[in-house]
């Protein structure tokens, strides 16, 4: 499968690299690519500096659509003509990713509407303003519905990626990635440690 | 404090990233930058594609110098020109973090030596063998020894840096930032739970 990550400025770090990680190692099953509205050098706010390729290179979708969060979301929700590429590499996808903030831009495509998403705990209540009509769900630690598969803050879309490895693969091939990397994995999508603190 | 991120190619993704996310994200108290030999785009085989400044930049040390593991340190332990670039970082840095097998690197300087430290479970046969008068230990998720911290692999680079942050900041702190990750970190260095599997 074809993992396209889709990139901007200002996306938070871990959303990306955390999916990247335990999809990267598997490259007999996945192969990742890293694009952005323009193509270029892509920066954020914790110094990271990485290269992508022009959006316009995914006309034909991808296996997996990865969105990812970070500040560079309350800008970008607004900005239509990428809203709108997301809408369309989304409808063309196999499987569409969100980790934190990034189901506000998916939200904003209307293609969550009538379907059940999650989001960071932090940024929730900005998050439900940009899909009025997405059932969101605050306590999960993932969400699936259909293709879309939606996390809650950063470190879980690890814990999301790893709940698709199971899907795909089953959950001993999940678990013996998550061993690899000795990432202690929630297992169960609706166990949310951070739902009551 | 500035914090000095070391990169080759095939470093692995989250051995990296993990720990960036966290520092990263306190802007008003850790600045990251990423070195590389030459300086330059690294890759690795994740598919990243990342910028760094060349290593020279770093003739003051820095006050976190970071040490990431990988595919690549097999190859980096016999490049003497980069392991005497390490020895010489790390003397004039105020802290120094190794995560995964970036610990097989950091020892072939001898700066571990009669020292504590950790590594990956899969590789640490291997591990042990780059630092003969290292005092090795399987059973811990990370390990300090004055101004070293070593991770086990991966995901333990994380509750490393959290483990950081509670020396320097307190426990309180470091919780706050887990939360605000949503990261469920194992506060305990000697809580290992990948050592048993």
């Amino acid at each position: 499968m074809n993992v396209a990550v889709l990139l901007f400025d200002d996306f938070e770090t871990l959303d990306v690299f955390g999916p990247v990680e335990i999809l990267g190692r598997l490259k007999d099953h996945y192969q990742i690519s890293f694009y952005s509205f323009l193509g270029g050098l892509v920066k954020n706010q914790h110094g990271v500096l990485i290269q992508t390729e022009n959006i316009n290179g995914l006309k034909n979708g991808a296996d997996i659509f990865l969105i990812p969060g970070g500040y560079g979301t309350r800008r970008e929700v607004d900005n239509v003509l990428l809203i709108d590429k997301i809408r369309e590499i989304s409808q063309l996808s196999k499987f569409v990713f969100t980790v934190c903030t990034g189901s506000a831009l998916l939200s904003r495509t209307g293609l969550l509407d009538g379907k059940s998403a999650t989001s960071n705990k932090r940024a929730f209540d900005w998050v439900t303003t940009q899909g009025k009509n997405v059932n969101w769900i605050r306590k999960a630690r993932w969400t699936k519905d259909e293709k879309f598969y939606t996390s809650a803050g950063v470190s879980a879309g690890m814990d999301m990626t790893l709940g698709f490895l199971s899907d795909i693969h089953g959950i001993e091939f999940a678990r013996k990635v998550a061993f690899e990397i000795e990432y202690d994995w929630a297992e169960n999508m609706e166990d949310d440690i951070f739902y009551e603190q």
